[in-house]
C-alpha cells in the first residue's frame, strides 16, 4: 500500500508518521512544496524576535531523520499541481520536472496561503508575510540590520506576535487592524488589556482602520491608512488572514465550500481515497455548529494521527472532534487566550447566552505576586453549558482557559465548575479557585440569586435607574460614573432609606471595583424590595468596555487604568 | 432563624458568608475556639519562611470586617464544650463562662486536631505544630532568632512546605517519614523528583523510619530515630497527620465512624437541623468510593456553600460532591501534584488499572525554558476511565494536573483527553500538550498498539527476556541496564537479525530514555514477530524507582540523575 500526503507540516507529518507506527509495510512519500519540512511554524515569530536564536532550533525534524526513524519518504519542493483521482495519481513538480506518483490512500494537508487584499502597493519587496522558515529567516535579518520603522497590518495573533519581535528588536512598529479591536476573536473588554500592554511595549496601535495603499520608495516605504495618516516602514509584516490551498483539488472534483475542503468526521473528503486535515478543511464548531476552516496546529496535528488510524485500520477509528477553538498568545508579559464560542459566533448562531465578568486573582492574595486574572464567560441562558471563555493577564490564564476547554469538550454547565476539585495551595490557587467562582456567579445568575448589569448598556441604565457605587469614598474618588450615589457596601445596611429616598421608585443598578462587594449589596437591596442588579465585572469591566473614552466618561478622579 | 456555626475558618465561615447572602434576615453566629477567623492557614508555612513578611496578611477577615460586611456575629476563644441536639444548644465557653445558645439551624465545622504519637518527649517545649497564626508566629520567632537544627516530623504536603521554610530561614533541616517516602500519597517515581529537589535545598530526607523519642536538654534537644541516628534540634516541627476534632459532637449522639462525622450528599448529620463540612467529616473518594475525611481547603470551602444552600433554600439544593482529591505543593523550584486515585487506593479499592509514564516537555522543545512534566497516570484497565494521576517538574504542572482533574470530575476516559483543544502557543503547551499524549498512549495502550513493561520489574525482566535499549550509543554509555543490547531505533529496521539472534526466542523488552522512541520499536519488534513490550516512562521513570540504588543497578556510566 502505498500513502501519499501532501503537505509535510502539522497534519500531514502527524498523519505520515502514525501511519508508520501502525504499519511498517506501506510505502509513506510526503510531498512539501516548500523547502522544509515539520518545521516550528508557530515557532517563527520568536526567532524574528531573538527569543530563539539558533536557526536550527526550528527544523524539528528534517527528511532525513524522518528516514531514519520512520521510514518515511519525504520529498521537499515538491510541489503537487494536479490530482486525477480516477486513476489515483498525483502530478508532482520538482526541480522542473513533473512526474506522475499514484497512490492507494492520498491525504491532503495543503495548509493555507496568506490573503493579499486589494491593497496597492502590497506587492512591495519590503513587505513580508510570516509562514516558512525562509520568511523568518529573511525578516529577522532585516530587522536585525538596522531597519527602524515596522507596520504590522493585521493583529491577529500572529499579527501580535510578530509585532512584538519587531518591537523586541528595537523597531518603532505600528499594528494596523480593520476591527475595531486588536485580536477581533476576544471581546471588547478582553482586548482593551491587550492593547494597553501593546503600547507599554511601545507598539502604536491603530484600530477600525485600514491600509489604503503603500508607497514604494527607494530608502523607506510608507503605509497610508484610510484616514489619511503616513506611516514610514522600513519593513511592512502582512498577516491578513489566510484562505485553504485547495486550487488544484477542488479542480479535481473534490467537494469544498469557499475554497475549504468538505470532509466527514474521519477527515474523508466526497473522493474515495482521499482524506483532508489541517487549515485547508471545513471544520464544525463544537458550541455553534458553524462550519469554517481552523487554523490552529493543535487541532490539525491531532486529526492527521486520526486520519492515519482511519486508513490503516477503519474499523474503529476514533473520530475527529468537532473544534472546541482554544487560541493563546503571549503579548509581552500578558498572556490572551479563548476557548470556545465569543459574543459574534453564538450571535450567528442564534444560542440565547449570558455573559459573566471576573477578575480574581490567579493564586491566594496573600501570597507574593499575586495578580487578577480577568474572565469572560458566556453560558447558555436555557440551562447553563458552558458556551465560550476568555482570559486574559499576567500569570495563571493558560491554566483556566485550558480547565474550561476540558469543561466545554466535556459538555459540562456553568454550575459544574463548583464542584470541580482543582490543586490549591497558595502559590498556585484560591481555596474557591477563580474556576470554582465561575460556577458559583453562573449558578447565582441561573436561579436569579444574582442578577447582572453590563457596562455596555451604561448609558441606557444611567438614564432610567440610579446607580449606586458601593465602594468605599477613597476608591470613588479615584473615577466613577456621573451621578452615581456612593455608600460603601459595609454601611448599606444602616443607609438604606438613603437609597430608597435617592431611586425615587428608578431600579438601582450597582457596582463595585470587581463585582464581589456590588453582589453582597445586590443581595441587600434585593431582600429589600429593591429592583436591583449588580454590574458584571464592576469597575475593572467598565474601564475595560470603556478604553480611552474612560477619561471623558468617568468624572471625580484619573481616567488612569485600576 | 438562629444560624450556628462551629468553627471560624474555611467550611465554616464559607457557610455563614453564604448564608447571609441568601438571607438578610438569619440571625447568624459563628463560634471559634481559636484566637481568629478566616484566617490563611495554607499560608502559615510561608510566613514561617519569610516570604509572606506581614502576619496581618494572614488575617483575611476579622470579627469586625466580618459584622460590617455580612452581618456576622463572630466569636473567637469560643469552645464549644457540649451539644444538647434535644434543646437544639449548645454549650459555649468563653472567657472562663460557660452558656447555653440555641439554634434552629447548626453548622459543625470544627476541623481536625494534631495527631501526637506516642513518641516520648513529644511534649518537649521545642516541639510546635503549625496549625494557627499563634503557632507561625511563634515558630517564625524561633527560626529567624538563631535556631541552627530543626527537625520535621512527617512529611507530607505541610512537613515539607515547614522543611522548606525552615531551610529558607538557614536552619539545618531533617524529614523524617515513617512512609517509604515523602509526600506518601504520591508513588515512589514522582516523590523521587521531590526527595531529589529537597537535597538540593540543603534538607536531609529519611524516610522509611521513625523517631523513637526526644531527649529534651536545656541548650537543645535530641531527636532519636529507630536506628539510633541521633539528630540535634532546637526546633521540632511534629506534622504527624490530623484526627477529627468532634468528641464532643460524637458524645452528643452525632453519628461518627472512626471520629469522623457522617454526612449525606448535602452535609447534613443522623440529628435533624445538624450539618458539618470540612476536615472533620466522612468524605466519598469519587473514584474509588472509599470513605474517610479529606483535609483539603478547596473541598471544605465549597461543601460550606453548598450547607447554607440546603439551610435557606433546601429545594434543589446542589449536592455536595464525592471528593477527587486534588492536591498541590510546592518545593524548592519544583511543583508536585495529585489528582484522582493511586496505586495503594486503588489496590485498596480492588480497581483493575494500568498506569502510564510520560514526561513531555510543558511547552515547545524549540522554546527556551523547555522542562519536562512527568507524569504518571492511572487509568481502568476495562474501559480507559481516568482513575488518577499525578505530576512532578519546575512548570506546568499545575495546569496539567487541574485539566486531569476536570477530566475525571467529568468522567472522561484517558482516550478522550486526546480530543482536548487546549491552548497552544510555543511559550504555553505543544501542538500535542502533554495531556493529548496522556490520551494517545492510553488509547494505544487499551487497543494494544502499545505494550509496557514497568521499571518495578526489571528484575523478572533481566532474567526472562531480551533488554533493547534503542537510545543513542552516546546515551546508553552514560548508564544502562546490565546485559542490555543497544541498538540506536533508527537502526532498528536494518539490525533486526541481531536482536532474533541476541533474543534466542525470549521475550524483547525495550526502552529508551522517556519510552517515545522504545515505543516505535516496539512497533518496529511486534511488526516483524516479535514478543515486544516498552518500558513506560524509559530510563527517567527507571531511575526514579531506582532512586538512590540507580548507582548500584545501573552500568558503563554514571548513576548521576539524567
Amino acid at each position: 500500500m502505498r500513502i501519499v500526503v501532501v503537505g509535510g507540516v502539522a497534519g500531514g507529518m502527524s498523519c505520515a508518521a502514525r501511519a508508520r507506527r501502525l504499519d511498517e509495510d506501506a510505502q509513506i512519500v510526503v510531498l512539501e512544496a516548500g523547502e522544509h519540512v515539520s518545521f516550528a511554524n508557530c515557532g517563527l515569530p520568536y526567532y524574528v524576535g531573538g527569543e530563539i536564536d539558533d536557526e536550527q532550533r526550528l527544523l524539528v525534524q528534517t527528511p532525513a531523520s524522518l528516514r531514519a526513524s520512520l521510514n518515511l519518504d519525504v520529498r521537499t519542493r515538491s510541489e503537487v499541481i494536479g490530482l486525477d483521482t480516477a486513476r489515483h495519481s498525483v502530478s508532482v513538480r520538482s526541480a522542473g520536472a513533473t512526474t506522475q506518483l499514484t497512490y492507494d490512500a492520498l491525504v491532503l494537508a495543503p495548509g493555507a496561503v496568506a490573503l493579499r487584499p486589494p491593497i496597492d502597493g502590497l506587492d512591495s519587496p519590503r513587505v513580508r508575510t510570516l509562514r516558512t522558515v525562509d520568511d523568518a529567516i529573511d525578516l529577522q535579518a532585516i530587522v536585525s540590520g538596522g531597519a527602524r520603522h515596522g507596520v504590522v497590518l493585521g493583529a491577529g495573533f500572529i499579527g501580535l506576535e510578530a509585532a512584538e519581535a519587531l518591537a523586541r528588536q528595537g523597531l518603532d512598529v505600528t499594528v494596523v487592524e480593520l476591527a475595531e479591536h486588536v485580536l477581533p476573536p476576544l471581546e471588547t473588554e478582553t482586548a482593551h488589556y491587550v492593547t494597553a500592554e501593546l503600547r507599554r511595549l511601545g507598539v502604536t496601535v491603530r484600530a477600525g482602520i485600514g491600509a489604503t495603499r503603500i508607497e514604494h520608495n527607494e530608502d523607506r516605504d510608507t503605509v497610508v491608512l484610510t484616514d489619511g495618516t503616513r506611516l514610514p516602514a522600513d519593513v511592512v509584516v502582512a498577516s491578513l488572514g489566510v484562505r485553504p490551498d485547495t486550487e488544484v483539488f477542488e479542480a479535481a472534483g473534490i467537494s469544498c465550500e469557499r475554497g475549504a475542503i468538505v470532509v466527514d468526521e474521519h477527515g474523508r473528503t466526497s473522493i474515495p481515497d482521499v482524506w483532508a486535515v489541517g487549515d485547508a478543511v471545513v471544520s464544525i464548531d463544537a458550541v455553534t455548529g458553524a462550519r469554517r476552516p481552523v487554523a490552529l496546529a493543535g487541532p490539525a496535528n491531532r486529526a492527521g494521527r486520526q486520519v492515519a488510524d482511519d486508513i490503516i485500520r477503519p474499523t474503529g477509528a476514533r473520530a475527529i472532534p468537532a473544534a472546541v477553538g482554544t487560541a493563546i498568545v503571549r503579548v509581552g508579559e500578558l498572556t490572551a487566550a479563548i476557548t470556545g464560542a465569543n459574543r459574534k459566533s453564538l450571535d450567528d448562531a442564534g444560542i440565547d447566552y449570558q455573559t459573566l465578568h471576573l477578575h480574581p486573582n490567579q493564586h491566594a492574595g496573600y501570597f507574593p505576586g499575586a495578580v487578577p486574572v480577568h474572565l469572560v464567560v458566556h453560558m447558555a441562558a436555557s440551562d447553563g453549558r458552558l458556551l465560550g471563555a476568555q482570559a486574559v493577564g499576567s500569570d495563571g490564564v493558560d491554566k483556566r482557559i485550558d480547565v474550561l476547554a476540558t469543561a466545554i469538550r466535556a459538555g459540562l454547565r456553568v454550575p459544574d465548575l463548583i464542584d470541580l476539585d482543582l490543586a490549591y495551595s497558595p502559590p498556585y490557587g484560591q481555596a474557591k479557585d477563580a474556576i470554582n467562582l465561575v460556577g458559583m456567579v453562573g449558578a447565582n445568575l441561573l436561579d436569579g440569586t444574582l442578577r447582572l448589569w453590563y457596562a455596555q448598556d451604561r448609558d441606557e441604565v444611567a438614564e432610567t435607574a440610579l446607580i449606586l457605587d458601593v465602594r468605599s469614598p477613597a476608591e470613588f474618588s479615584t473615577g466613577h460614573l456621573p451621578g452615581a450615589l456612593n455608600i460603601a457596601h459595609t454601611q448599606l445596611r444602616e443607609r438604606l432609606d438613603e437609597v430608597r429616598a435617592a431611586a425615587a421608585g428608578r431600579p438601582v443598578r450597582v457596582l463595585c471595583a470587581s463585582g464581589v462587594r456590588s453582589a453582597i449589596a445586590h443581595r441587600i437591596l434585593a431582600q429589600s424590595g429593591f429592583d436591583s442588579a449588580s454590574l458584571s465585572g464592576g469597575m475593572s469591566s467598565l474601564r475595560s468596555v470603556l478604553g480611552d473614552a474612560a477619561s471623558d466618561v468617568l468624572v471625580g478622579g484619573g481616567a488612569g487604568h485600576e
